[in-house]
């Protein structure tokens, strides 16, 4: 089941590097067929790939040596400029001359949306492109977008958040007619900040978008909406807010029912097995990547503690990505709504 | 250990008005040995009062009849003009007067806002009172404010919110030297919004506070502060989020320990208690009331969906902030900033 997609992934991203990013994009490449070019330092690549058993290493990949690396307190600027040969500006310009389709990265997330817009460039009327992350819930995973490429945001960026995010969810997770919201702080019109009042009036107005209002902050993880749309700035502190809870609400329970020994073996068991199944239904590793939407060309930009499944599934999506020709549908929804985005624009 | 305190309640207020509202402030008044006031309809809640245990009605109390009622849907400017002899504007005009030195109300959280602005009034200097609220967390609780009175915010108010915040965790919570935190998209100076960053230049400078810089969204529930300072857009996501992410993990967790029936009984018993163990801990009644800090006079804002403990405990809180007298604690540090708040203000 090979197929002619091919795939840049950034070996030296994340707190792990080689060690993780190796074995992860070797084994999607082997599930689904793509050929992986693994961008790094050649050496560094070399030393993880004699580790690894040999049947994974019959995955289709090269390696692209890049001789710098991006540490993670660097300003993306300073980055664009002075690591013109770190393994992310590499495995960007791949994508932009066309030699990869795709570029994923654990690495640094503010130089990955750098190289993102100033290398890949963004699609032509796209001011800001956006990350977007895949949110587990109790019944279906949502898309909150922006989770921190922009922190400050116009009401068309917000709106062009939404269309892309509908183009995502359908092909990505399977959703024939994905409910967009925008997170405010009731559920009527009329709730939340100027920018956000003006994003809702676009939204409602679009071209084949299935807009439901306004939602709210528990919405993310219990109403029924598909993508959650809000300013980088919103989405970032819900993102890291839900991390935190997550960790600290599983943790306490943990205390309370294994740490006075008083559970019986057998439910201390089973206990144990319910964490660990809760674990996996809210790990981002099982979605991998959040997709840097807007841009010319596909990335996919990780988070910087991925281990090897994380970055397995991201590269799994992008190739899914390119499968399903998501870039254009997604370039079809901004078409539809180019005219409302330039009068949203020019009224600004 | 009956203390001269006079407290108005609210009895209308919330989604089970007088029925947990008149129980909660009785238990309330006979622990701490304050006054309370009931305001509302008489014969509502005279009603609830002849279903109460003899012993309740010892408590130190008053009816004061106020006959109208303030709906959810209305807006807080339409309540403040029309609905003059509503429970939450008789009982705000009782602090006003002096006649109480603090209300309680679990209605319309804007109606409050509102009253609390134009009838009571706001501490000179002060543009915008804020909600705060009482976050739980696995080690110590922490005090997050705005959460939603101000969807907009100007880098004074932010200042201002870190002031009072500190002020009232020093006193309420206990807290020797509370560590203020800004909520951002990043740990270290220089990230987030013009306006965060504005904010924590002020924060920075402040006299008497112990800014502890920026704080990220995981930080609420698992970072070493006491305080979060955030605009009330982001707070009340934050809050909302909260409780629904939290909500939705016990069920998902239930669902798993419990839901096939395969614990055994003994372990689901020790399961079950864990969860209520769990419950109590995150549970917003154990705090009872959100302050509306900034006023002239004492104020609490409780849930909607509070129950007796949390109207209670609200009520509580309001005697303890009288006791410790915590007003003038916020006072005071307002006046130790207030040629930095004018200088902020006027270079807005």
């Amino acid at each position: 089941m090979k197929n002619s997609n091919i795939l840049a992934v950034d070996a030296m991203g994340g707190d792990f590097g080689p060690s993780v990013v190796v074995p992860g994009a070797l084994a999607a490449a082997q599930k689904c067929g793509a050929k992986v070019i693994l961008v790094g330092i050649e050496s560094a690549i070399q030393d993880v790939l004699d580790t690894l058993p040999e049947n994974l290493k019959q995955a289709d990949f090269s390696i692209l040596h890049a001789s710098q690396v991006v540490e993670m307190n660097e300003k993306p600027s300073d980055i664009l400029r002075q690591k013109k040969d770190s393994s992310i500006q590499v495995a960007c310009r791949l994508v932009k001359e066309g030699e990869a389709q795709a570029v994923i990265s654990a690495g640094h997330s503010g130089a990955c949306v750098a190289c993102g817009m100033f290398i890949i460039g963004r699609i032509p009327g796209v001011e800001r492109p956006c990350l977007a992350t895949i949110m587990p819930s109790k019944t279906t995973p949502r898309l909150i977008l922006d989770v921190g490429a922009n922190v400050e945001c116009k009401p068309y960026y917000l709106f062009q958040f939404g269309l892309m995010g509908s183009a995502f969810v359908r092909d990505i997770l399977g959703y024939e007619n994905p409910k967009v919201g925008i997170l405010s702080i009731g559920e009527e019109e009329g709730k939340g900040t100027s920018t956000v009042k003006e994003a809702y009036d676009l939204l409602k107005a679009a071209n084949n978008l299935n807009f439901v209002g306004n939602v709210e902050g528990r919405d993310i993880f219990i109403g029924d909406v598909d993508v959650v749309v809000c300013d980088g700035f919103v989405g970032n502190v819900a993102l890291k807010l839900s991390e935190g809870l997550a960790l600290s609400l599983i943790d306490i329970l943990k205390e309370e029912l294994l740490g006075n020994g008083f559970m019986p073996k057998i439910g201390a068991f089973l206990a144990k097995k319910a964490f660990k199944s809760l674990k996996k239904k809210i790990d981002y590793a099982e979605y991998g990547g959040a997709p840097l939407l807007g841009l010319q060309g596909i990335s996919f930009v990780c988070h910087g503690s991925s281990n090897a499944r994380a970055i397995e599934n991201a590269v799994l999506m992008a190739n899914t990505y390119i499968e399903k020709d998501t870039h254009n549908r997604l370039l079809a929804i901004l078409k539809e709504n180019e005219e409302l985005t330039s009068f949203a624009r020019s009224s600004v």
